[in-house]
């Protein structure tokens, strides 16, 4: 069992395609942990931008709530079309592209490639930077950290769907237990109490004074970093296909399952968050804690199960880069198909998976880790612009496909994408506004230029279609037998077995050698040669030998090579190169290179009608 | 004029290598940089040692300069002989090889190798030392100055034996001419003034009373450093090809030269530094001053003379490295002609030299510098055992020569050789015994196993010859025309035109193809393919198809072929692979790097039946 089996596991055949598609239960933290997760930091983004307005702010946090509810259910009514529509995945990308044109469709996959890639560097950033604010002896080691949960996660994705699906599952149906038992523990005190509960562990008291007063633009701010809540959101349309059969209902199933928990964790929250009047704390103080810890300390205590709560709560932060995994291979794929990309990243790799897609998630999101030294805090706010972006050309293009495919109920259908288009249209330039300086320009730069670049694969891809179209009677003047040509620097075994194989084939072959002093190819020509030849009644070869007077040998012979292919404009010129293959690497500073660098030159000088024969010899020695 | 043009000059042809060669004048920088920069810094060592002794050590200078000069008299003798009988060059390695054996032969080139290594990177290190503890603020320049003198030294050397004589030689007799001037004027005040001279600048007076009384130990340590003064004694020895014709009489005139230049050096230096009273200063120490430096204040005064013969000494050290340039690629060229090296080092570059050695010899020393940053007075003790050692077995050797060789004057030849066998012979003890502790044991540790790997370079190459060795019929029982394989993955311009190309000379193709989903080669392979081929009136080609249940197309073409191969024992499988050249290396990753692969596995397999013919395609897009 090799090391590949070990970690990867044994090759899967493309016939046991079906048995690793998965269902709702795996497909809800394959595709929902990036979604879920936002429960744990979407509120207290908003909390956090609304710090100004001390206690009063934490009275906003109903409304905004609210607000970032309704626009999920907008968003989620078209995802939910879109997977009926779009079975073959590709969500975004897919919708935008059949329906707005190209240029949208790959906008979109830009926006969500970006994502993805800043998703993984920073949920496992923010899930390492939870683990060592609660163990600062840690804090050292914060990069080494981020990349130990990569790798975990990028063999846990190459290992295939099923595996990832099955390994996930623990920590977040832990995660969402122990978050809906706090909602429903918190809204029972809640009710009994008659909206005003008794903490168990009182949160720190609010500044009671307001530092800035109320404003619309504050609100927005608030609103849009809360929309971060948001993203993830279209990972099911992306990856239909993982699912079994009936894929379309089995992937709206686990959709609407993580969006109805979504929901329910958003709202009890910020009803949650008011009835105990929980203000964020400064992050980055001391005595800063988190929202979700406040909230449940005070309904809980600081029991068993708070921590077994903080404890799932950090290791999703952790993981919900896994959505990541799951979707960016896939969409890279889908786009990959379509020549925008790569074709390699269509290519299913041992496990059935795009390993292709998360090998270079990996590598990039690494690279980033390691650029910021496992603290992503700067890349924050080019964050969710993308997802939104996504959202809004998903809608509109949803909105052209209802104008396309008129019939039953598509008029409301068309309404509810046309209303999320406008929403989440407003969300993007409020969420660009709002973090346009901190580093969301990046993102506005960054994704014209992937466009560029999608767009001029694709326009090679097709160049190259249209060079090696097969020809209509690509036999007609069918040409003449090869000229053969055999450098031979000494007469050899070698040799021998390069003219021996020429024989078999070709009535002209030339030897070519470079000229040396006291020639024994030349001397002995008749006997080493000449004599067997006519014995075995085979064409007699030609000796060519080249004058070198500055001691070059390969380029003589490319020389010579080249005015043999011009003065003979309908042959194909073959030439043999005899390549020795050392037994040891060690061996390679004992021999010449130049089989390899004559091929190496023959080829630089892209003369189509020149070929290469290897025969190799092998050195027992 | 390209780079290389500007840097090393235009290509040199073969023919005009007599015109390259050189006489005496250019002979003494070349060969004799080494030798003569050792006036700079022999007495200095012996008397450096002698610091102990007081005032009094500075009377055992002449003495022990009387037995160094002795020693020199009769290493000029053996070698003066050793050019006449061996004027193909080698020197050391030769003579012990041919009359000693083949191990003593290369225990001598082995000792040589390291002591030209080792002797590039001590003499740039010293010249730069003496710069820096000139000009102090240069301190931490110090690596960067080594690296540069090397670069410069490679560069001057690859340029040809001609041009390295001529940049030589102005530094060269500046050195010698001011040295001899500084020795001809003491000896005249001496003289004048009956062997009590008044010194212009008075040296530092020595520590009046001894520290150490005086033993033989002592003074035979001092006469070990002392003899560091020999090295590169051998240099013209390895070289005789290097000088024009009569070869011999123009390399002997050359080691005449140098050799009387040394004693005239080594004796007026001894005489004076006794008669000024000039005793060594501490080194490493405040009011550190060089020997050289007190003598030449002392006999001219600290004028504009002193000031250039400084320089010029200064030069000279950093020069004294270019003997090894010279004859380490000359000394690598004749092992590999006897095939103990890799047979590249003999092959001449543009410029007529040895260029391998040349960057070899400059890449070990950059390796040193870099390693001891610049300052290797650690790797002092390592140097002049390899030279004593080669001296040793040269004229060990040459007493084997004269007793082959009886004639005129040949016992006395064979005395001089055995009393300088002996004598050198001692010496390598002393100096081993010396400075075994400090890093000799380096060397001894490094000469055996140098002469192990050339023993097994050569042991490979005979292995080779036998192997490669020509067979005397190598036609009988001709094989039959080659199977020709042409994987096949669309039908494209591609893959026509490398069935184009297989029809024009074998009979027997087969398209091998793997399985995909609605295969369009198979479902019309008969318009695509067969009826073609049919009006053609060409061999029909075979279609194989291979199942690949886990997504693997190359290993299903590999097992293919090697199948072949295993069921046709006596026919050649020519597998014809397309090679995509991109136009742009950016490229590289839109394609897949399949007939790369393939190539390179089925070279791994390594059957001697399977030939690889490449058939490129170049994309214009």
């Amino acid at each position: 069992m090799s090391l590949t089996d070990v970690l990867i596991g044994r090759p899967l055949a493309s016939s046991e395609d079906q048995e690793q598609r998965i269902g709702p239960s795996r497909g809800i933290p394959i595709f929902g942990l990036d979604a879920l997760s936002s429960a744990a930091y979407g509120p207290e983004a908003a909390l956090t931008i609304l710090l100004p307005l001390g206690a009063a702010g934490v009275g906003y946090i109903v409304p905004l709530s609210g607000a970032i509810v309704a626009l999920l259910v907008i968003v989620y009514f078209s995802y939910r079309q879109t997977i009926a529509a779009y079975p073959q995945g590709g969500g975004s990308y897919t919708v935008a592209r059949q329906n707005l044109g190209e240029r949208f469709g790959l906008l979109a996959g830009a926006a969500l490639m970006i994502d993805y890639i800043l998703n993984v560097a920073v949920g496992i950033s923010a899930g390492v930077g939870a683990l060592v604010s609660a163990v600062p002896s840690l804090q050292p080691y914060t990069l080494a950290f981020c990349l130990a949960i990569l790798t975990i996660l990028t063999i846990v994705n190459l290992r295939g769907l099923r595996e990832a699906g099955a390994i996930f599952m623990a920590p977040t149906y832990l995660f969402v237990g122990t978050l809906l038992i706090v909602v429903a523990w918190g809204a029972l005190e809640t009710f009994l109490s008659g909206g005003h509960p008794h903490p168990m562990v009182p949160p720190p008291r609010a500044a009671g004074h307001a530092e800035a007063a109320v404003g619309v633009w504050l609100l927005l701010k608030a609103f849009a970093s809360g929309c971060t809540a948001l993203t993830g959101v279209e990972a099911v349309s992306n990856g239909v296909q993982a699912f079994r059969e009936p894929v379309v209902k089995n992937a709206r199933a686990t959709l609407t399952a993580i969006i109805a928990i979504l929901i329910v964790l958003l709202a009890g929250i910020a009803g949650l968050v008011r009835a105990y009047g929980i203000a964020a704390t400064p992050p980055g103080e001391g005595g800063y804690q988190s929202v979700l810890s406040m909230l449940t300390a005070a309904v809980a205590g600081r029991s068993v199960f708070y921590g077994i709560a903080m404890a799932s709560v950090l290791v999703v932060l952790c993981l919900s880069a896994n959505t990541s995994f799951a979707d960016f291979p896939r969409l890279c794929r889908v786009i990959a198909l379509d020549e925008y990309l790569p074709r390699s990243f269509a290519h299913r790799g041992r496990r059935l998976v795009f390993s292709e897609g998360i090998w270079v998630l990996a590598i990039l999101a690494a690279g980033l880790l390691i650029l910021f030294g496992g603290v992503t805090d700067r890349l924050i706010p080019l964050f969710a612009v993308g997802a939104f972006l996504a959202f809004t050309l998903s809608q509109a293009g949803m909105v052209g496909h209802w104008r396309k495919n008129p019939g039953r109920g598509a008029r409301q259908s068309m309404l509810v994408n046309g209303l999320g288009a406008v929403a989440t249209g407003i969300t993007v330039l409020v969420v660009l506004a709002a973090k346009f300086l901190e580093g969301a320009w990046v993102v506005v730069l960054l994704m014209p230029l992937m466009l560029l670049v999608m767009v001029a694969i694709h326009r090679h891809y097709r160049r190259v279609y249209q060079e090696t179209r097969p020809i209509e009677h690509f036999l007609h003047g069918h040409p003449r037998e090869p000229i053969v040509v055999i450098p031979v620097a000494q007469w050899t075994a070698i040799a021998q077995k390069a003219l021996r194989f020429a024989l078999t084939f070709a009535t002209d072959v030339r030897l070519v050698h470079v000229e040396c002093e006291d020639d024994p190819l030349v001397r002995d020509w008749e006997s080493l040669v000449a004599a067997q030849v006519r014995e075995a009644k085979l064409p007699m070869p030609k000796l060519v030998t080249i004058p070198s007077p500055y001691r070059t040998v390969i380029h003589n012979i490319v020389e010579h090579v080249l005015e043999l292919e011009r003065e003979n404009p309908y042959r194909t010129i073959a030439v043999i190169v005899s390549n020795l293959v050392e037994k040891h690497w060690y061996h390679y500073f004992l021999h010449n290179q130049r089989a390899e660098l004559l091929t190496a030159l023959l080829l630089v000088k892209g003369e189509p009608r020149i070929t290469i024969v290897n025969v190799p010899w092998f050195l027992k020695a």
